[in-house]
């Protein structure tokens, strides 16, 4: 596969399932040839959040612009642009924003592939 | 490990060796407990750059400030805050600051302990 370059807001912003004024942009995944892992940006509105949820999975993460909070069963964390956030697999979280602007972060994955390989 | 939230500013900037004008924060690695791929902050100097190289390993990138050009064996672009680039394993490149302020961009790379797993 050849290389990829684009500007994020070129990539399809897909609503996310069930969750009000939540988008995402897989801007760089499988699709793109990427073996390990796949990066995508979320845009939060104002008052709007991510579920509440746990996965074997872990995420890392670039705050772009915005305030908000990071909540996670072991304690909350405000953020904004430039905090990055590393959230362990099996750890409830949640993205919150309280901020009047969008809340707009990079979330990287690794693929469903890798789950076990690092036990 | 529990969750990991800092700005990236608070992270130690380390000069990379032989390259001048350029440094790097390892704002998520393996000693903060990530099973899979590591995140860093990279800043070049106006008229900098990065080594002319490849390796197995993949890049993920997010330009977060700056202008300059990303190199590679099949052609060269452009980027500037919020170019996605995805550079695959085994393709030579480099990233060049030819604006006038700093290029400041996050690059995502693999554990070595994944070489050879995705083949």
């Amino acid at each position: 596969m050849p290389a990829k370059v684009v500007h994020y807001s070129e990539v399809r912003e897909e609503a996310v399932p069930d969750l009000e004024g939540v988008t995402v942009r897989w801007v760089i995944s499988k699709d793109d040839g990427a073996p390990h892992f796949a990066m995508r940006v979320f845009e939060l509105q104002p008052g709007c959040r991510t579920p509440q949820h746990a996965h074997w999975w872990e995420h890392e993460v670039f705050v772009l612009e915005g305030q908000g909070w990071l909540w996670t069963e072991e304690g909350e964390y405000r953020v904004q642009a430039g905090t990055v956030a590393y959230v362990p697999g099996d750890l409830e979280h949640q993205f919150r924003n309280q901020g009047e602007g969008v809340l707009r972060f990079i979330c990287l994955v690794p693929h469903p592939e890798l789950e076990g390989w690092a036990n």
